[in-house]
């Protein structure tokens, strides 16, 4: 469209310009008890979260899927759109989309789970998109295992890193960027990688990335790299300023736009619960509403590490917990399903006062969600169980 | 579904429960400088706008038109799914869907607002779904006229209003509710009042309503009823409790859950002109960057009373305008466009500095956007210029 790439030329021009702090300010956490900025709040009237009730649907129905953009959405030509392969490759390629689907395809069910989710429920609080517990969606991915493509292009020895870019640019905290994320060739070479450019069974929305994306199952969101136009193989370690800033610091030196990475790399996703709210909900406190007697408490839970195999279920906020019902685990022939998130359902006897419910659930790699997870200055994989306050009434 | 069954059979048994104002509180305006609450942080995270640069499509893409549900959304069966008309008519219907596609049909392409649009900008601001500027979409919608429908009842003499009941069920500032809106009779029967059933050539998102819902072109969205049940003809006024909410009231007295209502009615969108940022972002602030140069601007503008005749750009935060080009009006062949925002354009030649801008909105019913709209205690109908930072580099 004429439109973007107006804007694609305007900010290419601007490329070497230096941004005043005014523009692009460094990282900061929120004085104890500072308020949400109205910065904090464009944010999350942009991205947008799971309506916590869509848990009932195996599949997230598109536009109810989690989603976080970190500039602008870019609008993206089909007809003109092509994917570069470069780098460290015996024969580099440039291909559209027609190619791409014409090469190996498989479909996964995948649950995504952007990192920041729970970031406003730390204390203090990083400023950035102010995630509740709802950062999260479920769908299923068709596109080429990224394996094919690198095989196809050839990688070369002394290859390290493989380096995926977004066409959508900006700038943060003073870096102007195309979005970039890199993979280790090991895990660049996953089967269940894949370049993306079908959601549900349609071609990909505008907001996941149209015409293609990738999908690395497991992993938290910014490894997700949407409106995918270039791979690119490095002989050396990528460092990027999402790489950078996508990492848990437990103190608070260091910008995370600083030249030296410190802490520790944000990978696969920590296991979580998150339950149905129960009843019908106030508008504004969101309280729930049950009558008095047998509840039937559902939920989902995932991991990025193993299989769930625990989920319990609290009504007091944590004190007391008991065992939900799993289902099924995907078998072996449900292979492309062992990435989506696993149902789950406990019954609660309700009696008449007021309960806080939460969820808790555990993994084949023995990780448990804490009730109260670790705070982290970036404000990242805060896992801390929900906390849903229901008020049984008598009658 | 049992899921939804079980659900609705519980809020029903508590019908009768009176509920605490710990559940449910009467309205309340923050005070001067009270920080963003977390059920408001909530609401915003549930609820989502409009990006501003998708106002690039003429048509919002799916999952980007804005939405805002009171309750939960309610997950129907589009099997066991029916449709009541009934009151003060000579038959009652109970149509199912494939009953109601059966019936002449017809597509407008409508932009729709929330109410509520701006409402975290006015000091002090309502405590309510906080939304800045972006909750706005446009979609086409096909369904049958509501008129057809009244007609094979057959409404008798002394019908005054239909109401239209939807499924989505909760409790707000202690009134527990299945939602309700209300149509008098003149406004029920006009032709461009749909009941829809397809949302951009698809059957409805669970989110648009599903599977059918209220289309009142030009109209505010709490007019827009979401899973359409019942449609019932009163020989009175209805009186119902979003009724009460929606009016512009300028003074404190009176809480929106009062048995007298005061104020104006909320009905017909007010006009407002939004642009889409130029340049690129940076993710936190959302302040603009652009090249020195001439800058294309563009965005849409509408009203829900009267054609857009003018718009007018300003990059001084109001001081000064320029006047937009509109394009074309749909003309009589293209009356099915006439409820949709129309594009405009500006060029701005941009030098270095730093800039904000806005756009206003004039219709051929006179009414002109205000820089600062005049405060309402609900928060409602805050048609305020836009204010988009915009930093120009030079090289």
């Amino acid at each position: 469209m004429t439109e973007t790439s107006e804007r694609v030329a305007g900010s290419n021009a601007a490329a070497d310009a230096g941004l005043p702090a005014a523009v692009s300010a460094p990282a900061r956490i929120a004085d104890p008890g500072e308020q949400i900025s109205v910065e904090e709040l464009q944010l999350a009237a942009r991205n947008h979260g799971l309506p916590l009730e869509a848990l009932a649907c195996d599949i997230t129905p598109p536009g109810l899927h989690y989603l976080l953009t970190h500039y602008d959405m870019p609008i993206l030509d089909e007809s003109t759109w092509r994917l570069r392969i470069d780098g460290t490759v015996e024969s580099p390629l440039n291909i559209d989309l027609s190619e791409l689907r014409a090469m190996p395809q498989r479909t996964l069910t995948v649950t995504f789970e952007c990192a920041g989710n729970g970031r406003a429920r730390y204390e203090p609080r990083a400023q950035s998109q102010p995630w509740l517990v709802e950062a999260v969606g479920t769908a299923t991915w068709t596109g080429v295992p990224l394996a094919r493509l690198l095989e196809k292009a050839g990688v070369r020895d002394g290859a390290l890193d493989v380096v995926c870019t977004g066409a959508d640019h900006g700038v943060e905290r003073g870096v102007e960027q195309d979005y970039q994320r890199a993979l280790d060739l090991a895990d660049a070479l996953d089967e269940d990688v894949l370049v993306a450019y079908e959601m549900n069974g349609s071609p990909l929305p505008l907001q996941h990335g149209f015409p293609a994306r990738l999908v690395v199952p497991g992993w938290y969101g910014m490894a997700q790299v949407k409106w995918l136009t270039g791979i690119e193989v490095l002989a050396e370690q990528f460092d990027g300023f999402q790489h950078r800033a996508y990492r848990l610091r437990h103190w608070a030196e260091g910008a995370d736009g600083g030249a030296e990475p410190d802490g520790v790399a944000l990978t696969r996703i920590e296991p979580r619960a998150l339950l149905i709210p129960p009843g019908y909900p106030d508008f504004y406190s969101r309280t729930r509403v049950v009558a008095p007697g047998e509840v039937e408490v559902s939920g989902r839970a995932w991991s990025g590490w193993a299989p769930v195999t625990r989920v319990q279920l609290t009504t007091d906020g944590g004190s007391t917990w008991i065992d939900a019902e799993l289902d099924p685990e995907p078998g072996e022939q449900a292979g492309s399903e062992r990435y989506a998130w696993r149902r789950w359902r406990a019954t609660w006897l309700a009696g008449p006062g007021e309960y806080h419910l939460g969820a808790r659930a555990q993994d084949a790699s023995g990780r448990v969600q804490a009730v109260e997870a670790p705070w982290n200055r970036g404000g990242f994989a805060n896992n801390s169980v929900q906390r849903v306050r229901v008020v049984c009434q008598d009658r």
